[in-house]
């Protein structure tokens, strides 16, 4: 019998993508769900609900459940660690989380992988778990990019990078060479959403759309638990913010449920592209 | 008698300070407001509505004016240049126009200066036509920053001259070394908006205030034109957002109002401070 994958698990549609796909395969999931952040679609596996602080807690029942792989998934956003609830473990760790966390979010999770790996797990990536939602190369959905969507592309792609070198963010848009948003802590929701807000004079409308949402992994970052996803929601806040379409970098980036992103870029009139992981570095 | 100064105005306080100084000073001062950005409180001073596409007719009213110095202030949104209705001149300069638009702002702004120079005309900055604009070093107002100011305002003053390098944006929010928030298109007052909605865990709050405001001008950046401006209403904001302060380059951003500023910053419990231009670069 297969240890069960580990699956420590925050929000959204990922996690449920990686455990329903641990489940298929026959390997099996054990979710531990972060308190503030339980995913009710993951209520239904086996597993339990875990503080941000119970890091002992969190190794035991790891353990107990026989499993080796471990993976982190899904959204959990930073807590006040002043307010955070911690066991033993967890307040023995906590000098050390502060001190990375003033670095930044990349340091913040290379700390966590190094802790869990220290007690024996080995940590792999969404992935590595479930390749098939891995970003392809080139053209995934609606028609291809014109010749001035594609150096949007080239230009968010130079831009994410930079930003991604700074340990800022994950995603920017870019209309006809100019940068129109940033996405930081907000999040690429937020970030599309207030592109719909922007004049008309700088930005695409639904009837003619211009520019581009560009998504690439921080040059630093610990692709293995802080990789770029977009999915179905994505492609819908594309369209209404008068985009042309949305490029990620092919292999860097993960894709949830691609069959209905495709039907749903075909159906709005935008693209999906998959840029190369050379663009723009 | 002196040559009244041309002011090129958009919307905002900046346009109309400069005005009442230039004024005050007795040099006096002709106005051209720009068609869809007529700022309403210039209308009492002599000179003209043009369209931004009306280039000679803007040559020919600042030579009428009898004017020398020229200087550009207040907010304007890139147009859409398929949209502008275009003069014989401006039709002769919109090839070059659109070929320095699609590389940025900044090459935007360096082709204006340029052609209005080509004209006879020297370009000044707000700074060179009202010196008491430009912020000092050092405390401003309010109390001192804190240490995990301090920290805060060194990382966004990176941060900005780096996104400046990229020619995206001139400020950034850092609460405790995480960036929250990095302006692009929207503007200051957006960001901070958005902070306000981020979670509390990761942001200060008006009883427990934590991280900065950061702004300063682009490395490459054409600063006789688009000079960082903060005002009463960015310290309000600041104090909204639950930010500790804001911080400026020292002699690379202006501020208007500076002692309502500071009566403003006291009253709210946030600080404005003058960081060295050597920081963070």
């Amino acid at each position: 019998m297969t240890a069960p994958l580990g699956l420590i698990a925050g929000l959204g549609d990922l996690p449920v993508a990686i455990a329903e796909n641990a489940v298929a395969t026959g390997q099996g999931v054990y979710v531990l769900r972060l308190k503030g952040f339980e995913e009710s679609r993951l209520a239904a596996f086996p597993g339990a609900v875990i503080g941000l602080g119970e890091i002992g807690k969190l190794f035991s029942l790891l353990k107990q459940a026989g499993c080796e792989d471990v993976l982190f998934a899904g959204i959990v956003k930073r807590p006040n660690f002043k307010d955070l609830k911690l066991d033993l473990r967890g307040a023995a760790l906590l000098p050390k989380v502060l001190a990375e966390a003033g670095k930044g979010d990349d340091a913040l999770l290379r700390l966590m992988v190094k802790e869990v790996e220290k007690q024996g797990f080995k940590v792999i990536g969404s992935d590595a778990a479930h390749a098939a939602l891995l970003a392809p190369s080139g053209l995934v959905g609606g028609s291809a990019p014109s010749q001035a969507a594609m150096s949007d592309i080239a230009r968010g792609a130079h831009v994410v990078a930079a930003l991604g070198d700074l340990d800022i963010g994950q995603g920017c848009v870019v209309c006809e060479g100019l940068v129109l948003a940033v996405e930081a802590q907000e999040g690429t929701d937020a970030m599309l959403e207030r592109c719909a807000a922007l004049p008309e004079t700088i930005r695409g409308t639904i009837a003619a759309r211009r520019g581009v949402l560009v998504k690439r992994p921080k040059p630093a970052q610990e692709r293995r638990i802080d990789m770029p996803t977009v999915g179905v929601s994505t492609v819908e806040k594309v369209a209404a913010a008068g985009l042309a379409g949305l490029a990620v970098e092919a292999g860097g980036a993960l894709m949830l449920g691609r069959a209905e992103m495709q039907a749903t870029a075909e159906r709005l009139g935008v693209f999906i592209y998959g840029f190369e992981p050379g663009l723009g570095t």
